[in-house]
């Protein structure tokens, strides 16, 4: 039987949370290899999310041979939503009544069954990038740009050149400029193989920084007018990537 | 003349709201035996509250004889929610001139009066109700529960059995059960005579819930197909008990 | 250049949120003598704000000459509460461009920019009025007094006579009265030059007392049948004043 305990529930509850924003099912593998993993596409086909628990987050990893196992995001988050900190959640899987157990201890023992989806197959490759810019940035100032740039446009340019990465946000008559130069705290790192520049959507953006309580550096990599690469990474447990595509204007 | 003083008006404040979320208007009963007692029905007939401030609550009392007030609970509710923590409260029965006059004394004096309702001979004895299990539940551990189900299902089947309490809550796909054993720490007693089985709407027991502030302990007791009696007590000088109807299938 | 820093934004912060409650548009008078100042009415004509940022109140203060600024209250407000307490903010007029820049310094480097308003000759001079009673009161003191009252009704009547300051809500059945003597803490002194009596609309106190938290200590002036004035200084930097037009039964 496929069992899986998690000490430390809220890595994933934190992931189901930012996934759920933008899909609404999705098809998990689990393997011997590879733990945990999800790659979707959100119903727009403009951000796609990779996300990794890794075998090593797990206290227990009862695996035999790989399994796809499909859920509708709108029944699972409510759950997640209910694990505290300090409980410890075991999955099992019924593939004979093709139902997911969800097992939450705590103070008091609590278990959630919920349908598995048949959702065919349904894969996406991880897709193979090339980007020109790669910049470290801590994850809550890039929270609050995207929140100082939704007061005045819909969109967010990005521009990495002169060893500086710019975000602008212009509206009709009002802009926001916030600029990150290696004096910043805030930037840790930031190569530039090539001055870049590229519009992304803030809407999205806002949902995709909902995970920056995942790790405290984001990695952010881009070009000119080409998709963006956001990784938050929980060293040795979990990797949760959102590629997004650029605004063309 | 009717004077009472409650030198904690935290237990009345909790009180009233949560008999609010039940009863839209109600007669209380002041007696120099009693304190201060309400019993009521809400709207549907499914619940009655029994509400009793014992004399030893107040720190004032004087009460020479049985009073039976008639109040609107959306008017005192406002004003209660606007008692703090370290305000002294005093009630006195103007019966001339109908009204009921609350003031609240902290940093400065406020006194707020709202109008006595003739509400007519609308008396509820105490029902009379042989339950065949008894436990003792942390409350807030209650007040999860309600919301654990809360996401699955409107009723909730509460079973005791092998010196166990199990709640289900079904939905067309999902399920929840919630286990309460022994070892469990938020389960401090339990007594079955006879192995029962019955199911509450989750709508009322949400309400009935919110009175877990109280006190940390909520003694359930109900049988099979039966009602469910939930008593929260503050130790001589609060005693909020709510018996509620059991959905039958 | 005209340019501006401020190195404690909360008080602007405060004084905008307070503003922006009652004002949409106004114009901004910026002067070497007296600072920032605004003067405006709201559109009913019923409160008048005064606003003053102190030459003190700036770390930065270049300002060769008066210049009068017109603001849109919707464009500044979004952008005023991105602002964080430990954050630096600088003000450079563009006039070429007809812009206000507002640069935002903490963890990196922000810089919103905004139109300037063709507001015309707007100008408001601050009345002279003649006040029968001040008293000076406990800030918050006065923020729950009016919670309390909007429970009631919609005006507030206030009563200055025999050392007491009584402020009375009055329903149709339901009345609130909250006293203030020389005993209780929270009123700090009082004048009374003659008995006087007036009531103000509690929806614009409403919105006056969210500039409670300027300062721990309200001044409060008026007279029978006449404007309330309610002053709220943080001293050496800010002046905040609301004048109230009475109501008149």
């Amino acid at each position: 039987m496929v069992r899986l305990t998690l000490p430390e529930p809220k890595l994933f509850r934190t992931g189901i949370e930012a996934v759920s924003k933008l899909i609404t099912d999705t098809q998990f593998i689990i393997s011997p290899e590879e733990g945990l993993k999800m790659i979707a596409m959100d119903p727009s086909n403009i951000a796609m999310v990779i996300w990794k628990l890794l075998p090593s987050a797990f206290s227990e990893f009862d695996v035999p041979e790989e399994k796809k196992i499909g859920l509708n995001m709108s029944q699972i988050t409510p759950i997640v939503k209910r694990i505290k900190a300090r409980d410890v959640v075991s999955f099992e899987l019924d593939e004979e009544n093709n139902l997911l157990k969800i097992i939450i201890t705590g103070a008091f023992k609590r278990t959630f069954t919920i349908p598995l989806l048949e959702l065919g197959e349904r894969e996406y490759p991880e897709p193979e990038l090339e980007f020109k810019v790669k910049a470290e940035i801590d994850a809550d100032v890039i929270a609050e740009t995207v929140k100082d740039a939704k007061i005045i446009a819909d969109a967010l340019k990005i521009t990495a050149e002169n060893d500086k990465l710019t975000m602008l946000a212009e509206g009709e008559l009002s802009k926001a400029i916030i600029e990150l130069t290696r004096e910043s705290p805030a930037l840790v790192s930031l190569e530039i193989q090539e001055p870049s520049k590229a519009s992304y959507s803030i809407d999205y953006l806002e949902k995709i920084v909902k995970a920056s309580s995942v790790s405290d550096i984001l990695t952010l990599q881009f070009a000119t007018d080409y998709p963006a690469r956001f990784d938050f990474k929980a060293l040795e447990r979990m990797e949760l990537t959102f590629i997004l595509a650029p605004r063309l204007e």
